[in-house]
């Protein structure tokens, strides 16, 4: 009654191959009694491999990938400004892609301020909402051009794409999740400026609301939502918003509960069609890559996630709770290493 | 030699009169004993107007007003859900068509930590900063448009334009104006993922800096730079940055340095051409309308760059002190009016 479990590794650049380790170390750990066994296949992707192949993403790596039950990432990116990077757009020709060839609808983001981390608001209160952000569509479609580029009189155009089809998903994902946490519901977007998509979205969850009625709706404006963030930020149980608006907020949502050191996502395909893929909030860090002072903590919270979404829910509150009792005894210097060891041990204890 | 100002003064809805009054008190005052003397009309426009009458702005509205020489704003908006305000859009038909129609390219939003002002941050440092939003472009030009609205197989497309002449107007403006400050400009946008719009931002700012040798320019995507203003605000000298960043960024920064009851603004067109409008950040809060409970310290902080803007700094400074005067010595709660009473008084001392 064994379960093998195929997961692609993509540690990335920079940092990213530091917290994997730790990651991946975690999740050995936490099955390593079970009768669930991770095959791993790692991928070489991200700005390094560009630089020695000049490839971002081939057909070959992406179908490779997505024969794979689950995905773990650690992060991509060169050091900003790297002339030999110029041309590429590792974000956007590998990050993205695979969020949008993968049908990553759903980019789950939690934040939780944990007793014992520290974040930089006065009185923070009790901080534990979670932001389904849409992955697949809005201003990060790539549907945007340029004419006369350079010159006096250029224009650059951006799309924002949004379909009923993919906002409908995404909006009763965000329901259901709100059914199962405190009945709470928030849609962030910029209706009054943005009519069109924003107008749509508002229906949207307005039909969908009839579905659930026991979730409580309310609707902030984007601008006026980042001062929650920071002023009332235990107001929010699940906000649902699009693609752009959800990047912003999730890496405002990070720093008030204590950095995105913390702070775990999942793109997830909820349909099961495609492999969900996991990973840390913040970036490849190229400034301390290789140092060990890397927090591998948002990491391994991904785990977390991935642990759940494959219906390991005991093994993924194990992990969750080793590092919620980490981050409460948390004092001095660790590096990446020690972080990862001494929540691997929490979880065998 | 005494000089007039033909000033349009709109007051608007919800607690736009009641601090439009003070502003126009402490201006009033300000100017008592100078030989400038400000000519006031007053325009009725807002939801109020707009449920009188079914009007938004007309071009009678418009030319009328294009004919002052600056504009001061309360707030302008309904109550939310107000089911006959379903068709308005007071916001795009009013207050944007203003900023369009009087091409008010510069949104200029100073965000400063006045002593005795608390804001959220436990470790808020020294905050003083101004965000040069641009105000004429980017998602907010209502270039968007939906098909099948209604049905399953809705698509709604926002569409963010971009001139090359628009950004450069800008960005020539805010490097100028770090030039006066602490010379440092920080570009904020979303160029890994909004390569046109966003490569074009970034090679305008680039060009544009060697005009500008003595000031350090660098970059932040929009994500990151929520993160700095509320790790380390002091960072920021001069943010530039596009419309709906700028819309975000503003909330934010009015939040970190004690609320938009301090936050003002300016929508100001540097050629003359078109008056400019000065304008607290704060909506028309109807809930708290006529209850005289809304701070009016944005709306005169408004005055004080209206003066500034008209090249009377004497009296915008007097302003400016007087505001933190009244800010340092707070204590217990005051009525909108008493608030508006207090600082006339000081600008008067
Ligand atoms: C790297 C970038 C393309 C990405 C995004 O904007 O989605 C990142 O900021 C994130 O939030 O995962
Ligand atoms: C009311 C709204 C259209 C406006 C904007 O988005 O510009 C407001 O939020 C502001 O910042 O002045």
């Amino acid at each position: 009654m064994s379960r093998v479990v195929k997961l692609a590794v993509i540690p990335g650049d920079g940092i990213g191959p530091e917290v994997v380790a730790e990651a991946v170390k975690v999740l050995d750990a936490v099955t390593a009694a079970s009768d669930v066994t991770f095959e791993k296949t790692p991928f070489s992707l991200g700005a390094g491999r560009y630089l020695e192949t000049g490839d971002t993403l081939t057909d070959d790596d992406l179908s490779a990938i997505a024969g794979h039950d689950a995905i773990l990432l650690g992060a991509v990116g060169g050091v900003p400004g790297d002339p030999r990077l110029k041309d590429a757009n590792i974000e956007r020709g590998l990050l993205l892609k695979l969020r949008f060839e993968l049908d990553h609808y759903v980019n789950l983001r939690p934040s939780k301020l944990y007793p014992g981390a520290t974040g930089p608001l006065a009185e923070p209160g009790d901080i534990d909402f979670v932001v389904v952000r849409e992955g697949t569509e809005g201003p990060y479609v790539g549907n945007g051009g340029s004419i006369r580029r350079g010159t006096a009189h250029e224009v650059a155009n951006e799309t924002s794409v949004n379909t009923a089809y993919g906002v409908e998903r995404v909006v009763r994902y965000a329901f259901a999740l709100a059914e199962r946490r405190r009945h709470k519901l928030t849609l962030v977007h910029k209706t009054n400026v943005l009519v069109h998509a924003g107008g749509m979205w508002k229906r949207i969850v307005d039909a969908v609301a009839q579905e659930f009625p026991g979730v409580d709706v309310d609707y902030l404006h984007v601008d006026a939502a980042t001062i929650f963030l920071v002023t009332n930020p235990s107001r929010f149980d699940v906000i649902v918003t699009d693609n752009l608006f959800g990047d912003i907020l999730t890496d405002l949502a990070g720093a008030v509960t204590g950095g995105i050191g913390l702070a775990a996502s999942g793109n997830i395909n909820p349909d099961g069609a495609f492999p969900s893929m996991f990973e840390p909030v913040h970036g490849s860090a190229p400034d301390i890559a290789g140092t060990q002072k890397a927090d591998p903590t948002a990491a391994i919270l991904s785990v977390a996630l991935l642990l759940d979404h494959l219906g390991l829910t005991d093994e993924s509150a194990r992990v969750t709770r080793a590092v919620e009792d980490d981050i409460a005894s948390r004092d001095g210097v660790r590096t990446t290493a020690q972080i990862g060891d001494a929540i691997a041990e929490r979880v065998q204890a």
